[in-house]
């Protein structure tokens, strides 16, 4: 039992995922929250909303800007969202005659969604970089294995004689397709928002595009001149994109698994997890783990496309339901990915050699 | 309560979609199965595998065939799928010098997939074209009321006013990146299923890939090397497409359900619901029945992705799962746009005429 | 593909179950409905709202009624539920003089969810009968076959020899929980809702008690004080339990698929499913539909609980809701334990026995 | 954006709920297991299997180890269950004539499945003071504002006029009913796991069951003959259990935001979240909050019901899903308890004083 077991004292053994966590904790939070912050300080002093030295004095300040951790705390437990708390303890920070340069005409759900952009941006790059080198152990398997002959198996009966080759390739192929939608959602996915209170950019004046192009650029992520700050659809796809990574490899843990029987006999893993009550276990912990991991997401993919039906401008209840489910998600796919390399890698012999 | 909303007695007066249910009911299911083994037929024909003349004699003759409801309802209690009853009514139904060109190399799930394909090839043109209409729709509606004030709202609180295109943009532009998705996947989902009894295509032997080619272009869909029998990320996939659609449709039910509160009075339908006890009431039927498809479908999307876990070459249990709950996601979309277009339809006011 | 598993053409040969069907039919909502109103009549000829005899004459005209299905089908599509065009229906099947008996003080939930408990009533009835068959059934299979040896496995790989009545006690011990969870539930399931427009029953004036205990009394379910229409714990709870059933019962299908694996050889079935590609196999399908059933439920309890956060004095959205999923929930429980029946029926050996 | 909300940074001001915390961290289930792993020293000893006194030693020797956290982090990631590591720890840590009694005849899930119980105790305990305490509350609401009078609404529209103590029964009745409930599902939820390698006792020899007493009563929970290490029937109900608590919850939050909105202004709140953007706002974060929590624990609870579906003698992959998900759920609840006491207590008024 753990309240976190991403972060958990020994559960952590077989969750955590220390490049993604570092990419979602809160330190990286705040970090890419000040920076929304400051890029949009000096978008109001590059497109003349206020003098551009007075922007770049403030930028670099809010760069710098150490909140207390309670304020934020106890702001959040009472506004909702911590944005609130952080502008006020950037306005402490900055001497009065910056304070135009902070969060003017922004919106807390502009922060922390360009915030969370800023690390799907960085989580995107890592899932895609362990699908290649998933992919390529693979066809590195394939390689050296695939000619192996196994029986085929159909309803978990006995079928007909197949290649190693043949099984893996439903756990190759998928791959090269989750690479691919992934380079056709990340235009849609890896955009600024940026709308002020009530999402029109009312506030910014007639320079808002010009700011939201600035903004855009200096924290390298796209524009758009389209609000989602109260539709999700963008969202509600990642996770989908990330629980169907899983499936894929929820699928392959599942026929690892099943090799691994005795009496199946077709897999040899280097290795395997001990039993407190049976020394000759080898338990094949690892391929156990992505069903379910593969369970897991496509039990929370549900709540995220709940959180798709957000009220008029923005919806509290929704939008923290994201918050709850999300990161979770994330460090479920990252971990299942790290962890099918390990299987992978684990491979000794798959599948009967055809002497 | 009703086994089956979408064409119980009465409640299909709220979930028929009779455009839909023609794609997928068992008539065109069965239509679908039987041009398979047909284009099928041709195809050993025209590869060489069998006479050509033999193989468009069984082809037409299975075109035409009437298999007994009986056989193939006891036959699936039995084997778990129609295909075994249907190729044994095939196979009565044809004199024996044409068995030769009865499934030969193919397998149950060649058939069912490819069947499946048939049918969802209609469902995306016909969700394509009713997006196309809500989107338009909205268009219009934006350019007669768009400049109407409307009280924008964040957390269900008034926030700053805002006009009715500023909110009906959350309704529209996501429609556009739903077909913009459709695009991206459907050279993924739209394609033949074609892989014999454990997927390698064994069976067809060296005229496999030829056999193949004819196929899809006799039914008209994709070719692809690739055997997706025991990965289903291109169905997980079409299925969270379905899902962002009416996510998308939910958050504009509940806008709309919002607006329509007395006491908020920001928008007069057309068309509204009785009540039993109270003759007064006007109630946003349509307008809550888009939140409630939202919601069934962001439960639904949950078993498709556990469905991704098959074991081997085939699962059983997680193919039978797509079956249950695939065709309700599906109907659900279809009666979520047909809704949404009736509810945009039935917009008389919304928002204050700027006087 | 099929918009209605239980119903399909042929796939019913594998999901039917005639005797719940009959149970949550439209026919018999119809009676059910019927039945409500026609002894809420009584109870106001009964409590002296109205004159007796004009009571008992118009309950056994509505009982009698046969309303048109077009009627209610156009009323239901208008006002999101099926009771307003019944009661129109009945108001012009009856004479004026009797109109004061139809659905006075009444409102469209009452009926509705009444109705159901009616049919829920009979639900629970079959439920707890095919339970006790099936706890039998393992009785007889552990009195049998309970001392044969089998491996016993853990995290899918060889432990320690048990018996099969080792493993059996997970698959038999369950049901009796099952029975015991049953019958603590249904005093808060089999009662009455009776609460008029806004669920306060302050149309039925002082009477109303009364006539509660009287419509109570004779539709034979239990009354209670509390009004449920918007608090939908009762039938929350009731999904979960079905969902416990199927899962108990998927998790033996889970089981008897891994010893019916060629190599692991640890039971013999005598029905098993044919193959349209390979003639030699037996697959087992109705195990493999356990899980299926299984995880059907897992996935539909979701949207139950979902169903719970009703706005105000009633919600259409979350009501709604239950429909599309309840009945489901019910069939697919119904179908898995009829399948568990035909499973264990179909066991010839199970285990090594022991020589 | 954060790994786990609950003990975030800053986002635990929101979801933090120390009591509970305390009983589900890292430190009270080792403390938790090491209780269970001296209990059954003790009972060894108390049951004649080794010498009492060297029982005894053995088990004030094991409470008081303190494992190296990296040899548990380690061994959890080797083995997918941290107790091979600890009984090694243990070892390490007690003289060689102790070993006979550390973990002889127990298996793993022994271990984590008693000590999860024996968190859930005190969990049970918390939730339902909480209950008690929400429903006083309420009923002191009831009594001092409960005839002010309220616009009754059904689907989001006007009704008829009610009293606020109508709409809070639907707040309160159900919590008596989840109170109930608790007390019937406890002794099937409160009772030890022993079932050793493969659950059936065996390794315990012919003192199993005075074994089983003997740690039942030392570690004050509920004996039980039954295995439950692959049945988790009792863990999927008391999910669903917390699942509509929460639910309850949601929709009392769900009726307090509508009632907060301008232009219906029936609830006024002491407490409410400022906004960044709009110094006016006050919103009702509690409110929202008790939404999120009941929705997301509507999304989990289908995972712990999948997770019924166990292999064999046990499931790595479905045990594990309950470890991700389960802890969520019930802090989650707590969350929602807490939340709620928070709500009610800063409802200054509520529908309209009846002048």
């Amino acid at each position: 039992m753990a309240t976190d077991i991403f972060s958990h004292s020994w559960l952590s053994g077989l969750f955590a995922d220390d490049e993604l966590a570092d990419c979602l904790g809160a330190s990286a939070s705040l970090q890419h929250m000040l920076a929304v912050e400051a890029a949009y300080a000096r978008a109001l002093g590059a497109t003349g909303v206020i003098d551009s030295k007075i922007a770049e004095e403030a930028a670099e300040l809010i760069e710098a800007v150490q909140p207390d951790p309670a304020v934020l705390k106890t702001g959040t437990g009472k506004d909702g969202v911590v944005v609130p708390a952080l502008v006020q303890e950037l306005k402490s920070a900055l001497p009065d005659h910056l304070h135009a340069a902070i969060h003017s005409g922004l919106t807390s759900q502009d922060v922390i969604d360009t915030s969370l952009v800023l690390a799907l941006k960085r989580v995107c790059e890592i899932m895609a970089s362990r699908l290649r080198m998933l992919s390529d152990a693979l066809d590195e398997l394939i390689k050296n294995q695939g000619a192996n002959k196994l029986q085929g198996r159909t309803r978990m009966q006995a079928a007909k004689l197949i290649t190693v080759a043949d099984r893996l390739q439903a756990w190759r192929q998928p791959l090269a397709a989750h690479l691919q939608r992934l380079e056709e959602l990340s235009p849609r996915l890896l955009v600024i928002q940026l709308g002020g209170a009530v999402g029109n950019r009312a506030a910014m004046g007639e320079n808002a595009n010009a700011i939201a192009d600035f903004v855009a650029n200096a924290l390298n992520i796209g524009n758009t001149p389209e609000n989602w700050h109260a539709r999700r659809d963008n969202i509600a796809e990642f996770s989908g994109w990330l629980s169907l990574v899983t499936g894929t490899l929820g699928k392959m843990g599942q026929d690892i698994t099943l090799m691994a029987q005795q009496g199946i006999d077709e897999i040899v893993l280097r290795q395997a997890g001990k039993s407190s009550a049976m020394p000759h276990k080898r338990n094949p912990v690892t391929a156990e783990l992505l069903i379910t991991l593969a369970r897991f997401n496509a039990t929370q993919l549900s709540g995220m496309h709940h959180a798709m039906v957000h009220e008029q401008e923005r919806s509290g209840s929704a939008w923290t339901l994201e918050w709850m489910i999300l990161p979770q998600v994330i460090m479920a796919s990252g971990c299942a990915l790290n962890t099918a390399l390990r299987v992978v890698d684990s491979i000794e012999q798959i599948g009967q050699i055809d002497a």
